[in-house]
């Protein structure tokens, strides 16, 4: 059964879809079988995966607005044996106002995933760089939210607008929904505001933010032109390190997690000093009195 | 009476804020009262006329919440007798979702644009990337939509979604919504890719291509960082003097407009050699029978 990874933030060059393709690539060398979503109308992750216009049939679109099912806009064994994507086109960008009058407007998503789902152990959707009804599927179809920060000037603002579109999802249409983390992209260590930045978000976010942060890599930023991810175009770069160690720590986040469900495993759990620093300390159902600073209703108040 | 003109374009990075501050700073330069709207939540024009974080009070956002009237949230005299503006911080992307389940969801800036129109000539809508229901509101209270056109490539893919969503808008909400005119930016005269761009766009949408294209230049690139438009920053440039430009032909086009609504200055109008490449040549209302080259409607099928 998938986890599925909606990688989320409004903020446009965040390094959402650099996340969301080189992550994906990362789990598939790690033999996780990923499903990558382009649920960008930019279709940047598509074309990232080499992708030619040409290659493309069904879309995340056709999806949306039900044309077609999940399974037949996959395209399979991209670049690796366990890597596939359903591709995205401008063509979505209509789907915003075509969904508005649709009662079921917010819940396409999940019910396109349901049958496909125990297919994958890795779903990750790459979102659009808003916060309107594309989003809103990804979101309620996700268990949980990937959030990457980019260490810059106001990176933290407009995190209070995301956080309460999460909690809007909460309240309705997915209470499980979490944030599973967030990761810091284009980190240079040399500049205070990327060390200031880094601060900050560990001290909103607590454990959640991901120990790993992507450097700015010029590798990463060429990848893409040649339909590659980085894992493929450069695998001794640093940024293709730093995604592999990412999927990582996101593998080490999920077998905790899966630990902390069997009481048994969990005692185990609670006493290993990995504990402190990778995943939620706290099990399932979350429990935002106990642990406030790894809540995100409680950053909603303070998140921007 | 103001002419409202909503810039948009879903796609990122094509010009879209380039051009409303600097058309907006041309406009006002030309002692017309312009009131520049900023819808994008990355506030970029606000940031770009040189406000800061801490000048700023009530928002678009507050506007179509309807926490206050679009009169308390303009901001006045912004380097310019004639230039007002009413500000945009990223908190404006939570709207997309909160006016989701609103009856009046796609007409909340019509009504607030209605009570302060006639103190301007121009009103002109810096709209975000998406097609949601931040840019809806826009086109639903917009006299007409202003596309900016990258010269790159891909750059008619995706009009079809935008001329798609103007002819829903045309059909429920605002049928006197036209296409007031495609603005080409980051023209590069010694590419043929951007001559090839000029060209088609000039085949697709006839003579509401404005004469004059917008050059690629660094004097454009860098005034926002000094919050400054660009006739401020650097008013010998090739970008200030094709914003000037811009503006002339507009002012040109909606001189002929009124002509048009007069039947004795229409028959002058039609007479005259400058009516077959600037503005609309057949007067309201549209007639795409007579002239499929400039409707809208008629491009939707080639549009992309």
């Amino acid at each position: 059964m998938a986890r599925i990874l909606a990688i989320a933030n409004q903020k446009g060059g965040v390094g959402k879809t650099t996340t969301a393709v080189n992550l994906a690539a990362s789990l598939a060398v790690a033999e996780q079988r990923t499903l990558l979503i382009d649920a960008d109308p930019q279709g940047n992750a598509t074309s990232g995966c080499g992708l030619a216009r040409a290659d493309i049939g069904q879309t995340t679109y056709d999806v949306l607005i039900g044309e077609c099912t999940l399974a037949d806009a996959i395209v399979r064994h991209v670049h690796f044996r366990h890597l596939d994507l359903v591709p995205a086109t401008p063509d979505l960008a209509g789907a915003e106002l075509e969904l508005v009058d649709d009662p079921d407007r917010g819940t396409r998503m999940r019910h396109a995933l349901a049958p496909i789902r125990d297919r994958y152990d890795y779903i990750l959707i790459d979102c659009p760089p808003s916060l309107g009804l594309i989003t809103l599927n990804m979101l309620v179809a996700a268990d949980a939210l990937l959030i990457p920060l980019q260490c810059e000037y106001y990176a933290l603002e407009g995190l209070s607008q995301l956080l309460s579109t999460v909690q809007r999802v909460q309240d309705v249409l997915n209470p499980s929904l979490d944030v599973d983390g967030v990761l810091l992209t284009m980190y240079d260590a040399r500049l205070n505001l990327s060390r200031q930045v880094a601060s900050d978000a560990r001290e909103h976010f607590g454990a959640r933010v991901f120990p790993t942060v992507i450097p700015r890599n010029i590798r990463l930023a060429e990848a893409p032109s040649f339909g590659k991810p980085i894992v493929v175009y450069d695998v001794a770069s640093v940024g293709a390190q730093a995604y592999m160690a990412v999927a990582r720590e996101l593998l080490e986040r999920d077998q905790q997690r899966s630990q902390q469900h069997d009481p048994h495993a969990q005692q185990h759990a609670n006493q290993s000093p990995s504990s402190t620093h990778v995943g939620r300390a706290t099990p399932e159902p979350r429990s935002p009195a106990q642990t406030p600073e790894t809540s995100p209703r409680a950053s909603l108040s303070n998140g921007a």
